[in-house]
C-alpha cells in the first residue's frame, strides 16, 4: 500500500486505522471499488462512483458526497503516475448487533496500491469448485462478503492459470473470480445477466458500450458451461486488466479472434 | 464496548485499532463467537471455540492455540460477573487480491460489551422478506459474511417484534435473524437441518443435548413455513438470550407448552 486516508484523515500505518466496531470488518456491510490509475488518470471514474452509489441505494448506506470521494481520490493519486486505487465504503461503525443505526456515517477508506505488473493479453483458466449462492437482492452490487471468490481462489496455485470460471449453484455460468466472462456466437457477444449472483463490473458495461459503437449485438442472458463448446472467442474482463482474451479452459481451446481483437483495440484507443 | 483485546494487546480506544489490510474488512473473510459471560463465567466457552476451529478447518484459516484464545477471553472478562464477550477472527491482513496467503497470522479481536436487559421469555417474530442463500460449502458456520442478516433486520422497527424468521431461495424455513428455530410436533421437536444455509448455533446444539436428556427425539430435518402451521409450540435459542418461546407470528399464535417450558427448566438448572 503506497498510501491510506480513513475518513479523509491521512494513515501513516495501515496497521490501526480501522474501528473495531466497524460494520465492514463485523458483517461484510459495506461496497468497494478496484480502479486503475494510468498516466495520472482514474480510468472509468464516473462509472465506478455510480456503480458505488447504486450499491449505497440498494444496502441503504448513506452515500457521502461524491465530490468529496473524487477529492479524496484525487488527493490520494496526486504525484502518482500509475497505481490501483481501492476505495471502500462500509456503512460505518455500530454497537453489536445486526441492525443498523439509522443515517450513521459510512466509513470511507481510500488506499492506493502498487500497479500489476503488465497484463497478459491472453490467459488460461480453470474451473472452480466453489460454486455462487443466488440472492437477487445481493447480486451485482461489489459488496463486502466475498468469501465465496475467497474460497475459490484458494483452489489453485499454479501460476499458469490466471482465473478461475464460476458456476451459481444451480450450474450458469456467472463470471471468474475476479472478471466477467464474454463469449463469442457469431460476430456477437453473450455474457451472464447476473440476475441471481455475480458482480456487475464497470469493465464489462464498458465493453459492452463499446461494442455497441462497433454495431456488435450484445446479449445478456443466461449463459452455461455448454456455451462454451460453441463458443469462438471467450473472453474476461476487469476494471484493472482490461479486456483478456481466454485461450486455454482444461482442453478447450479459443483463439484470440477477431471479435476480442477489435474490442481490445476500441479499449486501448479510448483509454 | 468495555474492553478490548486486538491480538493480545489492550486497546484503550476501538476506533483505530485494527489495520485497513485486514481480510476481514475488505472480504468478510473471518468468523465470530458472541458468548453470555454470567456470574463470572463464559457459558458453553468450550462448544463456542469448538465451533471455531471447525470454522477455521473449513475455510482454511490458521486456528490461533485455544489455549491462547481461553487466556485471552479470560483476560479480558476479569472482574466482569455479566456481559457478552465477541471473539472475532479473521484470516489477518494482507495485500490487495481475494488470494489468500499461505499459514498467514489470524487477527484476533476479543471485545466485552455489555449485557443485554432481561430477556423476553416469549416473544413476537415476523416473516423477512430477505431470503437466504444456498451454499453448502458455507452453511453452518458463524462466519462474517452478514449481509443477508443485516438486510433483513433493517425491513422492520417495531419493538414488539423480536425477531424476524428467514427463509432460503427455494423457501424452506432456516432460522430467524439471530436465532435458530425448533417446532414442536407432540411430544417431538424439529429444527432446520442447516444443509444449505444458517447458522449452527452453540445453543441450538446445546437445546439438542438437553432434549435427549429429557428423552424428547429431535429430528434436523427440511422445514416449510407450513410446518408452522402444525406446530404446537415454537421457540428460537441463541447463545446470549437462551431459549424463547415465540407466542405470535402475524396471525399465528401458540402458547408457551409444556415442551418449551421443560426445556428451558433444563437449560436454567443446567446454567
Amino acid at each position: 500500500m503506497l498510501a491510506l486516508l480513513v475518513n479523509g484523515v491521512e494513515c501513516a500505518d495501515a496497521a490501526q486505522s480501522i474501528s473495531a466496531s466497524d460494520r465492514g470488518l463485523n458483517y461484510g456491510d459495506g461496497l468497494f471499488e478496484t480502479m486503475l490509475l494510468k498516466q495520472g488518470r482514474v480510468r472509468l471514474l464516473e462509472a465506478h462512483l455510480a456503480r458505488l452509489m447504486l450499491g449505497c441505494r440498494r444496502l441503504g448506506i448513506e452515500c457521502p458526497d461524491t465530490d468529496l470521494l473524487r477529492a479524496e481520490i484525487n488527493r490520494i493519486c496526486t504525484g502518482t503516475d500509475a497505481g490501483i486505487v481501492k476505495l471502500v465504503l462500509t456503512r460505518g461503525s455500530s454497537g453489536r448487533g445486526y441492525r443498523p443505526i439509522p443515517d450513521a456515517a459510512a466509513t470511507r477508506i481510500i488506499a492506493l496500491h502498487e500497479s500489476v505488473s503488465a497484463a497478459n493479453r491472453s490467459i488460461r483458466v480453470r474451473w472452480c469448485d466453489m460454486r455462487l449462492s443466488r440472492n437477487p437482492a445481493l447480486a451485482g452490487m461489489k459488496h463486502l462478503n466475498r468469501l465465496e471468490q475467497v474460497l475459490a481462489q484458494r483452489e489453485w496455485n499454479d501460476p499458469q492459470i490466471d482465473e478461475g470460471l464460476m458456476l451459481d449453484s444451480e450450474g450458469e455460468l456467472v463470471c471468474a473470480t475476479t472478471s466477467n466472462i464474454f463469449i463469442v456466437r457469431g460476430n456477437e457477444l453473450a455474457t451472464a445477466d447476473l440476475r441471481y449472483c455475480g458482480v456487475r463490473g464497470v469493465m464489462r458495461d464498458e465493453v459492452i458500450r463499446l461494442a455497441t459503437t462497433l454495431a456488435i449485438p450484445v446479449h445478456e442472458e443466461p449463459l452455461w458451461p455448454e456455451d462454451l463448446e460453441t463458443a469462438s472467442e471467450v473472453f474476461v474482463t476487469n476494471s484493472i486488466r482490461g479486456l483478456r482474451s481466454v485461450t486455454a479452459l482444461e482442453h478447450q481451446t479459443w483463439p484470440c479472434g477477431h471479435v476480442t481483437q477489435a474490442l481490445q483495440e476500441a479499449l486501448n484507443a479510448d483509454a
